[in-house]
């Protein structure tokens, strides 16, 4: 599979909420990276990013996702999400890019790119 | 000037197309990334960038550019561009993802990721 192919497969599951789909395009030792510290900044392995899932499933209420994309060059692509979400009381838009980097036809790294409140227009 | 400081007004200056401001920005040998074949796919260096944009300028007429972002994580943000352009006679709605690399508070890479028609929506 192209990473063009891999890379419209994997975004329509993210945006259609299809875990088994999208989860079955995450290599065995993929890491998950996150700009903020704390434990949630490296996740490596499947274990870890399903207790990662497991711990955003439990604690945020989605309201709405959008996704635009994906957007690739080489072996990596990019998604724009845009979150309608409540955490711990507290309802906000988020605005987010993951970029994902593919190796062996599998997602190696996704890591999450934030914008600013004030900086994303 | 962090990274979010210098995204930001990146971001602002190209959505308010001030080229002075921009361009100062850009490592002297920075290098931009395209993903097709041909000339454009690799240049080098602030004249070969000076090249680039002069021949889009002379070739492609813009109607409307919008930028989302940025986003960073690192020494890195990315920038969502939406555009409406003539190129050739032929008019169309362009979606890419500009990821740029910062190193000595310059952009020393941007590399274009590009949507497909029928993937990004």
């Amino acid at each position: 599979m192209d990473i063009q192919t891999l890379a419209q497969n994997f975004t329509k599951a993210v945006a259609e909420d299809r875990e088994a789909d999208y989860k079955a395009y995450w290599a065995d030792d993929i890491v998950s990276l996150e700009p903020q510290e704390g434990e949630m900044s490296r996740c490596e392995g499947r274990e870890a990013l399903e207790q990662k899932h497991a711990w955003w499933n439990q604690n945020a209420e989605v309201h709405s996702v959008n996704t635009k994309g994906p957007f690739v060059y080489g072996d990596q692509f990019a998604v724009q999400y845009d979150m309608d979400v409540t955490i711990d009381g507290e309802r906000n838009q988020m605005s987010e890019v993951g970029l994902y980097t593919v190796k062996d036809g599998k997602i190696a790294e996704e890591r999450f790119m934030y914008g600013s409140e004030d900086g994303v227009s």
